[in-house]
């Protein structure tokens, strides 16, 4: 009905006039910090003509800038889109996830499948929501090779087969714990790049030392690539899964493009 | 702000009259056979006195009704809602997941720590989506061991252990590797029960034979329980993983019943 009817007619009651949009996708950085960033840069599309404006939205685990314009020439419209879109690229450096809009599973999925890499899950805290993310994207198949979900002490232990004395001196929630599980879907699957995840997803569990939201992401890879990040994430238990996913798939996203 | 300033300017400005609610989940059927099958039970309760009004709220995978009352009388409006509550609840049988709200996967939980129960998940084209929507209510680790995300066929080999000539044999969509998948996890990680899920999520990878949204579900569990059910979905992608889990999670739900 739209196609048919109603698109017709609301174009003949615009003019000739579109509205142009193009959405990038950053991630990793909060939202004021990146209104500081890209802020001198949009202001000078403010000015120009046509005038591209910007609008920022921060939700959970990432910062979107909504960049339009409107007007009749398309050229133009699109020509002024694509500058400010580069501009505002150049100051944010690898935290720039798309310029098309693009979410960071599917990102990773066309970075892993461009490198012919295939990759691993092991998760624990997200319990299967890292791995969802990434099969979310139709032709994931290509990239995603498998996943584990050792939720229990004894699953880390049966299915991936980390040691257990690892878990006894360090914690199920630890660096190395994390490390082993990476290690472990790597070496499983015999994949280029493995992922390993645990953490204290809350609201209980959590202690003075170890408490809610602190979460350790590992990423093993080919040519020896080690890499551990510790996360002290806030929330709500299904934030806190969501963030621990989004801020793995950033690490192995940058590992990626090989600017860590 | 609402508890100490908007809350009491609201009650005065109410009189004592308060809306009472209750919400039914009802899982397995569609939104007009529910309606059939609730409709004659709810139509006495809106000639009552208090009068409980009945909404029917479909989405993915699950139909909700909304009972609700507006009385002053705390005990009279509760009462009302109970009966009512209970009325619906006998003839919805086994498609009644919850009278509380609680989704299944809550409701799952609760079930399978009533009976002590460990759980495993082995899935293929929800990639992960079951184990992570169990793991998103608090304390799961009482009844979720491990999953495992066996997306690729050398997955299915290689962390599953299915036999590659079963996969060459019947496909890796099929009953038997469902069913193949279901009986490793269970015997991996040692469980009571254990859900092998395979299909075809889309948007491409179909056939004529095994169209996009053929999904086959695989139960295991203590006591020799063996149960298959073949799903045939429809939608996009993200639906197709949505329902087939609910279809999953289901066919646990309805086991641990004893009613199936």
């Amino acid at each position: 009905m739209f196609q048919g009817f109603s698109k017709d007619y609301l174009v003949s009651r615009s003019g000739e006039c579109r509205t142009f949009c193009r959405v990038i996708v950053v991630t990793g950085r909060s939202e004021s910090d990146v209104e500081m960033a890209v802020q001198p840069v949009y202001a000078r599309w403010l000015n120009s003509s046509p005038t591209v404006f910007t609008s920022i939205l921060a939700s959970l685990g990432k910062v979107e800038l909504h960049l339009s314009t409107i007007g009749a020439n398309v050229e133009a419209s699109e020509q002024a889109l694509t500058s400010a879109v580069a501009a505002i690229s150049d100051v944010l450096g690898a935290s720039l996830v798309s310029t098309d809009g693009s979410p960071i599973e599917v990102v990773v999925g066309r970075l892993l499948k461009e490198r012919d890499a295939y990759l691993a899950v092991a998760e624990s805290c997200t319990g299967g929501l890292t791995s969802s993310r990434l099969t979310d994207v139709p032709g994931s198949s290509d990239y995603l090779h498998s996943g584990w979900v050792a939720y229990s002490d004894e699953a880390k232990i049966k299915a991936l087969g980390i040691d257990c004395r690892l878990i006894k001196k360090y914690g199920a929630v630890s660096k190395e714990v994390a490390e082993a599980m990476a290690m472990s879907a790597y070496e499983l699957a015999g994949v280029q790049y493995a992922l390993g995840i645990t953490g204290i997803a809350g609201p209980v569990g959590g202690s003075a030392e170890k408490p809610v939201g602190m979460v350790w992401i590992a990423l093993v890879g080919q040519n020896s690539l080690r890499q551990t990040r510790l996360l002290r994430l806030s929330g709500e238990r299904a934030d806190i899964k969501y963030q621990a996913s989004q801020e793995a798939l950033d690490l192995l996203r940058r590992a990626l493009l090989q600017c860590v």
